[in-house]
């Protein structure tokens, strides 16, 4: 393997790959990035135990990649990430016997020992003819809107990961830790139907790598994988494998209570209510209606002090009797994925589960037990 | 106590202050903020093991200060500063009984539970007749250039402090970790005379704090305080005793090799060198003089690999026989903290110190002893 590269280039390139790198992974191979020097260009492979992520580099193209010399090696990323970083100018990069990189830049030689690319984990093989379209600005959306309400506890694997749900009309993603629950709808034409449980160091990944994406991404499915893929670049991720919670019989289709209020004064009231939380066992905020079509936000510490405060309602229906705690960080972090002006807020009761909603929409809502005062 | 307050204003001083309280110190005093409301307007004092800050805000300036009651307080600052942070426009801020300190702000009410001031340290009493004056950003300059030469080991307490020294036409900085040696003087018209002693810490926070100062820095001195003061802010700080080494007697006066160099090119070679250096026990890097008048700059690492590069000298005086092994980061800190365009290396041979200067001053100076290759 024998090629030279644009070194500031390249190195945007492998240290934006090297953040998938598994960090104090115990195999060497999971530290490494694969690098393969063929006739089309450079691909570049980082893996950790969730996810693979693939980017090409064409043959001369404005990235001044030469390829001399076909062939791979699996170089130590760290290491390599901050090298090509250091090296001035155009790099030029060959593996040798035993796998050790040689690369060069003007009169600076460095020997770097790499790996053998037999021992590197295998892409898995995908049928790439089925595949749904998304832009990936309503895709990412989705996934953020939900990710983060998975949850974080090992108890119940398949609560860890995201459902990503294809019918034929519409794409679905939800995430519940069993205390809420986060769902989002898209309409879309989708050619594949099934559900999938992607884990959330993949989600993390997915938004990560296509955040300035302005391609369609594509995806593509097999039983253990689901790919995300534009023309450079593809995350393939392995599945959760169980059984997913029947989500349609979680949502409550009545209510007792049902309030409108101003996002933004909500989010701030119960980030400023949530000051005690750290020292708190469940995070409480408590929520009151009071007269006049008002709120009242309150929190208390034993130990520091209490907060306080009175909001205006925009609208109001049913029974305006309601005390209700609910965990403070569930709250904030449903209310910031709403990008409504006005939530609606349904209550069926101090003891039963939460309705959260932007006011003008019906394809995103989060639910929330309640917990004891 | 009572007082009025622009929330925006008060949370960019007790934010800035907050930094300096001692995060999970063991006393509820030093991770306070100590509040006293006097006629004059607001007096904010933090403090740690190693320093007092105080920061005054004068009444009815432009910061919307309106002092209506005089008293003090110490708010456990953490909360505070959070609570402060998140509350709209105006705050009105007073004490009741038990140091209970209520916070409001329009329809929002806070009750903090604060601490008695008795409790409080006191801040020592200082002869604030005789100081010294000198611009902010000279002073900064030369504890910046020689600060990180301290110990960071506790086995000699008088290494871990950066020494002050005061004399009748010049103020010297020196630090030294019995490896390294930094040395900075200015001439300054001084009318104290002595040398001080002062932790790291208060290093740290004396360049934090004084940073974006205009103001020209009064220094006070007494037995067991320095301070650093300009019209609303002092900076007190503990001294370390002991008996600094004597600097003079480390010093070489003469040498073997004398080589003049581009500091940035060098600057560069090392920090590439010392790519393996966290594998090193010693983070070697082996510097040699080879033909032509040319520096080799080399490292190697059993596991990882080997790299090497060849510099052109700008000028070389004396015996041009010489292979020295040197640690690393200490090299690069010296030269990092140098501002000229080229650097003298003087070398008196392979096991004695190198001395580090920048070509146009004999102000500033660096020694690094070498270590076994």
């Amino acid at each position: 393997m024998k090629f030279s590269i644009d070194n500031s280039y390249f190195y945007s390139v492998i240290s934006e790959l090297s953040r998938s790198v598994s960090a104090n992974s115990d195999s060497h191979m999971l530290n490494g990035i694969k690098i393969t020097a063929h006739p089309e260009g450079l691909t570049l492979v980082v893996s950790n135990r969730d996810f693979f992520v693939e980017k090409t580099i064409p043959n001369n193209s404005d990235e001044k990649l030469l390829i001399y010399e076909s062939g791979s090696v699996v170089a130590p990323a760290k290491y390599f990430v901050e090298l090509v970083k250091k090296l001035p100018e155009e790099i030029m990069i060959e593996v040798h016997e035993n796998n050790k990189l040689s690369i060069r830049s003007k009169e600076i030689n460095v020997n770097l020992s790499g790996f053998d690319c037999e021992e590197y984990p295998v892409l898995p093989l995908m049928n790439f003819r089925d595949y749904i379209h998304m832009q990936a600005e309503p895709l990412l959306e989705m996934v953020r809107q939900t990710a983060f309400a998975a949850s974080v506890s090992d108890a119940r694997p398949v609560l860890t990961g995201i459902l990503i749900s294809f019918q034929k009309n519409k794409v679905t993603c939800a995430a519940t830790n069993s205390h809420r629950l986060a769902l989002r709808e898209i309409n879309i034409e989708a050619v594949i139907e099934g559900s999938f449980i992607v884990p959330q160091s993949s989600i993390k990944e997915l938004i990560r790598l296509f955040s300035n994406s302005q391609e369609a991404i594509s995806i593509y499915v097999s039983e253990n994988y689901l790919v995300f893929k534009t023309f450079k670049l593809s995350l393939y991720t392995r599945l959760i494998e169980g059984n997913y919670p029947n989500l349609s019989s979680l949502i409550p289709s009545d209510s007792k209570t049902v309030v409108t209020i101003s996002k933004s004064n909500l989010l701030k009231g119960i980030d400023r209510a949530s000051l005690f939380a750290r020292n708190s066992r469940n995070n409480n905020v408590k929520l009151e209606l009071i007269s006049h079509n008002r709120l009242r936000i309150s929190s208390h510490s034993s130990d520091f002090g209490k907060i306080e405060e009175i909001q205006q309602i925009v609208n109001i229906h049913g029974n305006q009797d309601l005390s209700i705690c609910l965990n403070s960080t569930f709250l904030l972090e449903a209310l910031k994925s709403i990008a409504d002006k006005e939530v609606t807020l349904s209550f069926s009761g101090s003891m039963r589960p939460v309705l959260i909603k932007p006011n003008s929409s019906n394809h995103h809502l989060h639910l929330i037990s309640p917990v004891r005062g």
